[in-house]
């Protein structure tokens, strides 16, 4: 694990508040947008941690993406909410809807939103957990860059349009599912291919839409534009539910994009002065159904038939949706693993802002 | 095709609904079932269609469904229902909860409801397109028998729980997701069983839980609950994305059946005097984020980006969700294909309970 630094949570946590601080981030959005960073390198999502401010940063530099986020609301009803975050920060945008959606949610059952004209939010699973301390239930979705393709394609329209849903439950630990509908991000062909190794082909595609395993020439296609990109959840094939995958993915684009009036599809980070992102946002309160107490218990037990069911040959557990990062988020409570490649750029991005650190 | 027998849809209505009628199914409850039946034959899912007769006047007749459908609304609000089917049939139930549904979001902007207690309700999309003619988004997922198995298990104790979303569009045919979380149904198992040919290992386990290609043992290993199952989307390994097929499903069973207070996972169907099936429906009027005419236009535009991206080698077109199952249902309006071996059933339950018919 030579290529991974330890670092203290609090020391890089202040480092990269005040690096937003000192491009014209308020505290209170750099403190939001930090933590959403945090949480997801604590649960062991480093590709949406702090490897992404190097491009934040040079976003806010290049007038992409507002550092003040002027969130304002179009349209609203007692269970809905249309927003805007007028390219600001994504993460800012989102603590602030769902906070909205919650609160609508405990007042009147339920609520759902929807924000455009945002930018990339983080891990999907930050905002559907905001729900959970007050028992509700948490959906958050987005629409992304466009690295996907559509089944039978070789174009890459879609974006890896990410799902989560969170869960509370009475002793267990939450349900949250929080996937992309991709196969693999992109971030997976990185790691193999640092590592020199073949990736199986329902990951991606070469330049004609062939399935392939050399990821390297596959970075540089979809680097270069010149053709294919990652493949939905299922494959290439419709015999592996390519369809189901891409299907999935064209649902979160229409909930979030097509559904708040804002960009979708290949339209995404097209402008070269506003990426576009949309979100849409949801919280349900048991109550309304169930009870709270009844769904909690349940939740558990439901829990416990899938962890306890009997295990295929070689196997000694089965994991429960978010099981595994809740493990890493407490074992990363104090230290997280940062790749010595982004603590430097971290320290690069320190630098040219004027702020030194020491990891 | 010597193994499919063409039949006239207005004959088989006419049939079909004679014999709910003759069980003691309400006339108006007899169309209801039978509509939602031939809308999969006609859109070619026959595994949901007329096939499922035999099984549906078993129920009834083992007194594990009840002919008439009570249906109770147990908690109701402005934007949400809470109903219990009273063991009644699934098609009933769903039918007239997702028209109070679609009553509630044309009123208040949005509806969600849970139905519990219920039985298999044919295929999920018929309830999500009766949101269409409104221009509403319409949403329908339900839990299902136990037969598919978590990532590295080899008990079947989640259903092949299927959601279905439909988008209203301008000039196009609609968007309707219908799949279930499984890479694929039991049907097409016994399909390629019956011609013999091995299936893909990403479909089901055997009784050890390892993938296998041999569907007669996996379709006898899960009739005698031997063991295995079917695999979720993305197959048994979590390289392939086989966590987030069985998140899926989980988060169907989790909005149907935990939130509803019914049953779910391994429960379902344990019972033996009533299958205890849940489901969960929506409905979301575009007007209260983007507006109707604004979201339809862009649904069009939406389409086309994907329709109209360029095709992998070989391939000559990109289908959108639902596509297919349009075009088949146009194909067959007049007269429905149906196989040779559920004709006999046909006829058969004809004979038991006194009607004729000349197919």
């Amino acid at each position: 694990m030579a290529d991974f630094t330890n670092i203290k949570v609090d020391v890089l946590r202040k480092f990269t508040e005040d690096i937003f601080i000192k491009l014209g981030v308020p505290e209170e959005d750099a403190k939001i947008t930090v933590d959403v960073l945090l949480a997801a390198n604590r649960r062991g999502i480093n590709s949406h941690g702090v490897a992404r401010l190097k491009r934040y940063v040079g976003y806010i530099k290049d007038n992409k993406m507002t550092p003040k986020t002027e969130l304002s609301i179009i349209k609203e009803t007692p269970v809905s909410i249309l927003a805007s975050a007028n390219n600001g920060i994504g993460q800012v945008a989102g603590y602030k809807t769902m906070n909205m959606v919650i609160n609508k949610a405990k007042e009147n059952g339920l609520c759902f939103a929807t924000v455009k004209e945002s930018n990339h939010y983080g891990i999907a699973g930050y905002y559907s957990m905001m729900a959970l301390k007050y028992d509700l239930l948490g959906i958050s979705l987005t629409n992304s860059a466009p690295l996907v393709l559509p089944t039978f394609g070789k174009q890459a329209i879609l974006g890896t349009n990410p799902l989560s849903i969170a869960a509370p439950t009475k002793n267990e630990r939450p349900f949250v599912l929080d996937m992309a509908t991709s196969t693999v991000p992109r971030g997976k062909l990185e790691v193999y291919n640092r590592m020199g190794k073949q990736i199986p082909d329902a990951w991606a595609t070469d330049e004609k839409g062939n399935p392939s395993t050399d990821a390297a020439k596959i970075l540089d296609n979809m680097l270069n534009r010149k053709g294919g990109g990652l493949l939905p959840l299922g494959g290439a094939m419709e015999e592996m539910g390519s369809h189901k995958g891409y299907g999935l993915s064209a649902m979160v684009d229409i909930l979030s994009g097509v559904l708040s009036g804002g960009a979708f599809g290949s339209i995404i980070y097209s402008n070269k002065q506003a990426a576009g992102v949309c979100h849409f946002f949801g919280a349900i309160n048991p109550d309304i159904f169930t009870s709270k107490d009844e769904f909690k218990e349940n939740m558990d037990k439901f829990i416990g038939i899938m962890r306890d069911s009997e295990k295929a040959e070689g196997r000694d557990k089965i994991y429960i949706a978010g099981e595994k990062e809740f493990s890493k988020e407490d074992e990363q409570e104090e230290t997280v693993s940062i790749s010595n490649k982004v603590v430097e750029n971290l320290k690069e991005i320190g630098n040219d802002v004027g702020i030194e650190v020491k990891f």
